[in-house]
């Protein structure tokens, strides 16, 4: 979920242009060795695309930690372990290089599900094909999120095999269920030895491929919670209705699970078709502070409308609202959507069923300090006053809100690395998309999270994902240059003056 | 559709038990070959159960129609031809045998859809398996229709192999996509040459496999109407929300096609989920007659609700009503039954997209004198007098209801020859499951037509469809019995004074 383009547009912050920063230690040693390993880091990519683990689909969960773990290993992390969890397994390792300062990072290393036939290129191959903005590999995951993360690894490997020490220790966590709501990753982190290892680092960052097509990148500060979850209705639990397909003739005298999930589905939103109408709902909603409403203004001046909805197709914003109220309203609505329905026969033409089964997929979007558990409750309080007592609310996954200070040394040390690779940056109050930071920035580690990284790519949950390799366009980093922005910004990182978290 | 037990309970007419018809000449002859041909109809049977026609997949259509036009060639229809329709194309043949009587026969060659996993011996093997009842050929197919269609071919090899002439003419319209609604049979019917011939029919019947597992059965003298059609939302006919599937966060200022598919619905049917709600829906439903009250007040005496519900998996009726209330509402109340709901994401778990698509498949039954002409623009008025003009209508099949005079010539030589034979049988005022009767019994035909036969089996639409072909219970017809049934009742229909159509 992590490289969904920054929907919340931020304010620009311009920076002088200068390729490379100048206090990085033996870079040229480091960049030689980046450029000669090349094709191995580029394998390394397309290895990992081929074993592809979809949580969703309990596809190649084991095997994938284990893949994970020995990638940590190979990158010089002295020690790697699988952590086991009511789910899919989650990795820890840890690299001391003996520094002053820790840094933690958060890998995923698990993909979205697709459909072969949609891609041009097949998903599992991550072959290389020419693009407008120069070579990419084309693969499930390319972009979201194995190939910003093989890039950070990539930056590990030039340390290792130059023999130079890293200016920071580095403490990793790692999950295969990011793409269904991170519903265990709370359990990997409060494992005691890695909640105590966590402890030590001053941030983490989730490796991302920030740059938009202009070249500039976008610093978000939080995101949404969310929550998802299915809605059942069916016979079985309501005791009415059928309780498996039958004949759709007897809809004259048997009740329908189907058209009771529409009654129940249509309380929960009002009749403009998108404000949540959950009892409630708004209670904790805190309002978007002045310097947020300041970051999200600067940001909708320097952001082209026309082109945002021509990449949404859209024509219209909800209420036909005009772009700046659209985007405060991005960052501060906390949403009910629904992410899929499926009942009885769901192929082509009709099929003359009265099913004993109906299932709406929703997610529900938080803003702080709205937290996943109230929000459940009070879904499931609202259809129990409506009568929905019956219907199933299984909650697939989710986690609350995320917010970091930007006066955190994470997001200084960031910026400063930003400003010294002369890339435009954007400071972003809040992303509507969500990932599990929260898991950080939250009780007990209480630690600034963000994503972090250039380079560019896309198509991420869709088809033909890609992730920049080789750049025709100087402002936008290719792989090497991604993977050596990360070498400076650890550097970077190590000489900041702490203070103020 | 015609398979499907009939739900409406009907008052059982004992009959005395004689098993076979005196009047018919030569039938030793004529039974001994249908004996001697029992493994040759049987191969029959299974060839054509493995050339499956799917209207709503477009499979084998062509092929279908071909393979039906030499299975009636060779059971002694002296021609028979395509029947080009703007959909798949149907079959029409004539058999005319010098006789002062023709004989209508309605045929489908296509099947419902299956999913091979779900069934226990192979779809299209065909396979004789042991069942309760003896043994059976279990495949897609089996009893809905091509069995008992069979049998009624078997009746007429019986003729052809032993020399002798009908006694009566036939004239047959088979149909290619009865299972998606008969969109095009009328344009079958309407061909000039098809409707010269049916015109001189004195009824038109489908071979059906009518024998309940107590050996009664049922003449169904009319059925309800029906339309199915997809109700589709979408952004491009909107106008608002997105044109495909976006990130799901979006949704807090994008619009979204789903939500609004729910409320659309929502106007559908009233507060107790099942009522429909279309303005001016019960305009033309014309109440029960006292004599369809009587039949189904003393069906429903003979019927042991307990056990019906038990094999729908229902534990409650509509309304907690009674079962003679139900059964008249299940004669008499027209309905608007979800057979699908499809949108966005539609595998396992969840995944955050906001789609751009939404679509319920529907279908509305009707009772006379509802039309489905009317029934549609009723909808269609609805949707946009609730400002839901933008949901597109996708009428995909549906006729109007049907009725035939339980007076007229072809009920009763077929109650006639059920009484010879010594089954049980019912009659019931309307079935609450559809077939496209009405191409017959309406305009320009006005011809009685019923669905016919004896013998039994089941899972029609469903895995394990089977058909019964050497039984156990004497009282219930295997293959061989039911194709001299079939003799029977030509003879019974040739001695039959006319009068009272």
């Amino acid at each position: 979920m992590r490289t969904f383009r920054a929907a919340v547009f931020a304010a620009l912050l311009a920076s002088v242009s200068i390729p490379s920063s100048a206090e990085t230690p033996n870079r040229a040693q480091l960049a030689s060795s980046v450029k000669a390993s090349h094709d191995a880091n580029l394998k390394r990519l397309q290895d990992w695309i081929a074993q592809p683990t979809i949580a969703a689909e309990r596809v190649n969960v084991d095997g994938g930690a284990e893949y994970m773990r020995k990638l940590l290993l190979d990158a010089g992390f002295q020690q790697a372990k699988i952590v086991q969890t009511d789910g899919v397994p989650g990795v820890f390792a840890t690299l001391d290089a003996g520094a002053a300062k820790t840094l933690g990072i958060y890998f995923m290393y698990d993909v979205k599900q697709y459909v072969p036939s949609e891609w041009s290129s097949p998903p599992l191959e991550g072959k290389l094909v020419d693009r407008p903005e120069g070579k990419a590999v084309v693969g499930r995951g390319a972009v979201n999120q194995k190939g910003p993360e093989t890039e950070f690894l990539a930056a590990l490997h030039a340390f290792k095999d130059t023999g130079r020490k890293l200016p920071v220790n580095l403490v990793l966590v790692a999950e295969g269920e990011e793409e269904i709501g991170s519903p265990h990753f709370k359990q990997i982190v409060a494992n005691p030895e890695v909640q105590a290892a966590m402890k030590k680092a001053v941030g983490v960052f989730i490796p991302g491929a920030g740059q938009e097509p202009t070249g500039s990148t976008t610093v978000e500060l939080g995101a949404k919670g969310v929550v998802e979850l299915q809605l059942i209705s069916s016979g079985k639990d309501w005791g009415r209705g059928p309780e498996k397909d039958v004949h759709s003739s007897l809809h004259a005298i048997v009740d329908s699970p189907t058209w009771r999930l529409v009654q129940a589905l249509n309380t929960l939103v009002g009749p403009d078709g998108h404000t949540p109408a959950i009892e409630g709902w708004f209670e904790h909603v805190k309002p978007l502070t002045e310097r947020q409403k300041e970051l999200i203004a600067d940001g909708v001046k320097k952001t082209d409308e026309a082109e945002i909805k021509k990449i949404y197709g859209v024509k219209h914003w909800i209420g036909d609202e005009d772009f700046l109220t659209s985007q405060l309203r991005l960052a501060s609505q906390p949403t009910i959507n629904i992410e899929g329905l499926v009942a009885g026969y769901t192929g082509p033409g009709g099929k003359t069923v009265l099913p004993g089964r109906a299932e709406a997929k929703i997610d529900m979007r938080l803003v702080p300090d709205m937290t996943r558990e109230d929000a459940v409750a009070k879904l499931k309080a609202h259809l129990a006053k409506h009568g929905f007592s019956d219907i199933v609310v299984n909650v697939s996954g989710g986690y609350s809100p995320t917010q970091t200070d930007e006066n955190s040394i994470l997001i200084r040390s960031q910026i400063a690395a930003l400003k010294k690779a002369g890339i435009e940056y954007a400071l972003s109050p809040r992303s509507a998309g969500s990932w599990p930071g929260v898991t950080f920035t939250g009780p007990p580690l209480n630690l600034p999270a963000v994503g972090f990284g250039i380079g560019t790519g896309g198509g991420a949950h869709a088809p033909d994902e890609w992730v920049l390799i080789d750049s025709k366009n100087p402002k936008i980093a290719g792989f090497d240059d991604s993977a050596m922005f990360y070498v400076d910004y650890l550097y970077e990182l190590a000489s900041m003056a702490k203070g103020g978290r």
